[in-house]
C-alpha cells in the first residue's frame, strides 16, 4: 500500500463568508471541505462533472465539524482531505482547515458520502476506479 | 385594468445573513427578493414548481438595486413586489424591502427575468396565462 | 422537573438554498438550525440582542448533521429544537428537520456552542437566568 | 493621466454557488465582484483590514448586474474590476465576469460604494491617499 493521499486546497475568507460576530459563519466551513472533496476527487481522477455526465450524483449523508479558533475576513486557509473509510457505496472523507499564515488548526471535521444512480435515486456500488484509488490511498482510520 | 397589484412577504434576517460589519450582507437582498418574486408569481397562479414541470426556467437577465438603510439581525422585513414591464419573453419586477417596525425603506430594486424553454435553453414566450395576469394587474412603469 | 422543552421553527426552502443535483445544499441545514437556536434561546427568554448588548456571544464549537432524505425547493420545514446537555459555559441543542406536508423527518443533528466574553474572547459561565432555564427544560440526554 | 488600472481576480465555481436549474444562483455574482473589490482596493494600496483598523467601513450603496451567460460549477472565473467614478466620499468600481476558458463574457455590473465613519455611521471624505491612487488610475466613465 503506498501512504495515505491527502490533497491541499486553498480559499481566501470572503466578506460574505463573515457574520456580526466579526468571525466566519460556522456553516461555511461545510462549503470549504466542499471544496476539499472536489479536489480530492479530482486527484483521485474523478471531476464532479464526469461523476454527473455517468448519470450519477454524490449526496452527503453525514456531516460533521468541530471548531477550535475562528477564520477571519482574508485570512488564507487551507484545507486538507483524505479518506479513512470506503464502504460499498459510501466513503468519508476527513477535513482539516488550517491558518497558512501561522499553520493554526482552525477546525476538522468529516463527511460521509454515498454514490448516487441519480435516475432511480438510490445508492450506487463505487466505480471500480473510485474504489481502487480511494483503497490505494486511504489512510486507516 | 385593476389596480396594480403588489405581493407582499416576510422574511426575518438570520445571523448568517449578517456580515462582519454588523449588517446584513448585500447581496442576501437578492435573496430576498427572490421571496418576494416566488410569492409574487404563486400570487399570479404560477408556482416555480409548475414553471419547471412545464420544462420552463426563469432566468435573470438583470438585477438592481439601491441600498438606503442597513438590515440588522432579527430584523422582521417586508418585501413588497409588483410588474412594471411585460415584454414578449420577458418581464420585469419591482421590489421594495422594508423594516415592518418601523415602515423605514431599506432597499429598492428590481430584476427582469427572461422565460426560458430549458431544454432548447431558449427564450420563451411568457405562457398565456401568466402575460393575461401580468398585463391585468402589472403597473405602468 | 418540568417536561423537556422543544421549540418549533418554520421556514420555507427559497431557491437559493438549492443546488445543482436540483435539492438542498447540504450547508443550508446548519443555517436552518441557527433559524431553530435563535428561536429557542427567545423562547427561553434569551435574546441573541439582549445577548450582544450584555457583550456575551455565542460560538458554535461542534455541529454535526445526519441526512436522511433531501429537502427541496418550496417545501416548508420545521425545525425543532431542545436541549440535552448543559456544562459551566457551553450547551448542547439537538435539532430535527422535518417537511410538514408528511411530517417525513430530513435531517437531525445537533449543535455545541459556549457562551464568549466578547471582550476577552473567553469562555464566560453561562447567565444564571439561562441556566434556570435550561434546567428546568433540558431533556436528558 | 496613467492608463485605466483594472485588476483581475479568479474564482472557481463552487458547487454550493449553483441552484435547481444547474447553474450558479443569479446573487452570487455579488459575492464574485466583492472579491474583485477587494483585491482592487489591495492593489490600489487599501486593504478591506486597514480601512477597519481606521474605524473606516465601506457601505455598498448601489449594485447592479447584467447578466448574459450563466456560470456553471467548477468554471473558472475572472473578475476585472476598475474605478470610473470618484465623490467625495464614494466611488463606483465596474466589473466584468469572463469564463477563463473562452473568453467568455457571463456578466457585467457596478456597484457604488460608500465611505463610512462606523462609530459615527456617517459618510466621511474618502482618504487622501485612495483618492490620489483612484484618481490616478479611474477610467473616464
Amino acid at each position: 500500500m503506498t501512504q495515505p493521499y491527502t490533497s491541499h486546497s486553498l480559499v481566501r475568507v470572503r466578506y460574505a463568508e463573515t457574520d456580526a460576530q466579526g468571525v466566519v459563519y460556522y456553516a461555511n466551513f461545510l462549503v470549504w471541505v466542499e471544496v476539499g472533496r472536489v479536489d480530492y476527487l479530482r486527484a483521485a481522477g474523478l471531476s464532479y462533472r464526469d461523476i454527473e455526465k455517468h448519470g450519477w450524483g454524490i449526496m452527503i449523508v453525514e456531516a460533521s465539524c468541530r471548531y477550535h479558533a475562528p477564520a477571519r475576513f482574508d485570512d488564507e486557509l487551507q484545507i486538507d482531505t483524505w479518506c479513512d473509510e470506503i464502504k460499498r457505496s459510501s466513503f468519508r472523507l476527513r477535513y482539516t482547515v488550517t491558518r497558512t499564515e501561522d499553520e493554526l488548526l482552525l477546525a476538522e471535521g468529516h463527511t460521509t458520502q454515498v454514490f448516487l444512480n441519480l435516475k432511480e435515486q438510490r445508492p450506487a456500488a463505487l466505480p471500480d476506479e473510485l474504489r481502487a484509488i480511494l483503497e490505494r490511498t486511504a489512510a486507516p482510520s
